[in-house]
């Protein structure tokens, strides 16, 4: 690992917490990570939304990776999942099994990723633990979030006649892993660098999550593939989900990397890691989801439709299916 | 690992949470599984207390341990942490990193050890994650607790004056970790094995702690050896801990490890994975602490004294301090 390879040095396990984790710990309740556990409880009114993801060194991230970009992805696609569950984020634990090659400096850079990205999404860390491992980089975090009781936005909830919505735009994640491994030789650094950056650190819509409440009636965030995940929401709301291919939201440099149109669309749906937000509404919410989405700084594209039925489909502008190979990403 | 080299087929993800992980999740707010998040809202007037603890193949357990006996280990450490802080246990959120080899046979053994665990602490996975990894098991826990709002029991609060207790023995996992290693060949079948038991399968003092409510200064888990916790507690509380020899409880087949006293008393304090609960309360609720005790099944002993200063030290029936070289166990 490029910025560990020089230092081995590392304190025990005690100094290191005591010296690197504990200024993340910037809630009380976290008891500046001096004790054996945390206090979690929501603000009253409130639910407490809890989610956890692990990211795997050779799985789910390069050795190489810089050790901020990696915290800030762990982090992140957590954050997205609460987001999409209309949660204000809170604060998290962050395990982590360390290879013996990774030293200070690596953990230096790594905590200042974790310390920007509590700034940013005003989060603190809360506890957790570090233990050896004679295997790869391991980092599992769990996640929680507020939002008003019985009100968290959940995959069942889609009705038949309900608008299919996304944020931002799909398929950049999947272009940026493209470029990773080769293709898009004909794009302008500048282009290639936002794809890679859209794949390396997801932009979770904490914002627009929490604005969606009273709005959505089906929402998650889009990591195994819009189509999959879509296709997630129709099996739990016991309905059929029709996406228009002509209305996907594909950024300019997506669509230079993959000039055909329906290659780029096919290509889009199946790719993962987009930590956009997938949503369902009624039709009568179509207004005050665009103008609570311009409040949130994000842009919302209407995209298709509930109905009565099951499964998902991917039509042409004629209306007919467009076949879809690679319904989305699963580790196994 | 014996019992999943002959199985090495492995449903897709979603298949393997819904088959053998959706089950566990008994409680309504954990939905299944079926969605990206679960609630963890604590009961009203009560605190919600988390902490986490993970378990690495190689580091924490054998490759060919009964995964019963690992699932039950990873839920426990977790759980005794939430005894030691007065929690009642509510749910746990589990990630797992999964070699290639381990097939479905080991998954559900590990979940029967999971589910008898949490028939026997009432008890409901909430959610979690799975992956892959080139690397060994990593099994990464974040459990809940519910607690009087205000009440959980800290590190810190210990004051001159206090007495100092701990339940049921010490000294036991390390003597079966010993026991593994090729020591106490002298000793009976079943003493061997009450000790390695006691190493391979704590038992989290779940009815103990919560009783401690109201009673207890400063509490913890005796994890990293009797004398390095209590050693937190002093420092937390910035007070002075003095332990006599003689009154540590110390098991029958302990005693029979260790003929020598003072070997067995210094091999106690040193050891590890005790998961007893180690506090100190003020000398008026001695009795309350004993009856309560009793009731929750658990032998209490009042083991020492907080006194003004700094430091921990054990002593001798003279009152001199027996020199300990090993203070606990680090991972790094």
């Amino acid at each position: 690992m490029t910025n560990s390879g020089s230092d081995r040095e590392r304190p025990g396990e005690f100094a290191l917490i005591a010296q690197l984790f504990a200024p993340l710990a910037t809630s009380a309740a976290a008891f500046g990570l001096a004790d054996d556990a945390a206090i979690a409880t929501p603000p009253a009114g409130c639910d407490l939304v809890v989610t956890a993801d692990a990211l795997v060194e050779g799985v789910h991230f390069f050795s190489d990776d810089p050790p901020e970009m990696i915290a800030k992805k762990a982090l992140r696609v957590n954050l997205s999942d609460l987001a999409a569950k209309g949660c204000t984020p809170a604060g998290y634990l962050l395990t982590l099994s360390l290879p013996k090659r990774i030293g200070m400096r690596w953990l230096q850079s790594f905590v200042l990723g974790l310390r920007d990205d509590q700034q940013e999404f005003g989060i603190s860390l809360l506890g957790g633990d570090t233990t050896a491992t004679p295997g790869p980089l391991t980092i599992a975090i769990t996640a929680f979030g507020h939002v008003p009781a019985g009100a968290m936005l959940r995959r069942a909830g889609a009705k038949a006649g309900d608008l299919v919505f996304v944020s931002g735009a799909i398929g950049d994640a999947g272009g940026g892993l493209a470029c990773v491994k080769g293709e898009g030789r004909t794009l302008t650094l500048d282009e290639r660098s936002f794809l890679i950056r859209r794949f390396q650190v997801p932009e979770p819509r904490t914002r627009l999550g929490p604005a969606l409440i009273g709005l959505a009636s089906a929402s998650l965030d889009v990591s195994d593939g819009l189509l999959a995940d879509l296709g997630h929401i129709a099996a739990a709301s016991q309905a059929r989900i029709e996406i228009h291919a002509g209305r996907l939201p594909l950024s300019k440099a997506a669509q230079r990397l993959w000039p055909d149109a329906r290659e780029s669309v096919v290509r889009a749906v199946g790719a993962g890691d987009d930590y956009e937000i997938a949503f369902t509404a009624p039709p009568e919410h179509h207004a005050d989801i665009m103008q609570r989405a311009a409040r949130a700084g994000t842009t919302v594209s209407e995209i298709g439709c509930v109905l009565s039925g099951k499964g998902i489909a991917l039509l042409d502008s004629e209306g007919a299916e467009i076949p879809v190979k690679q319904p989305g990403y699963t580790h196994f």
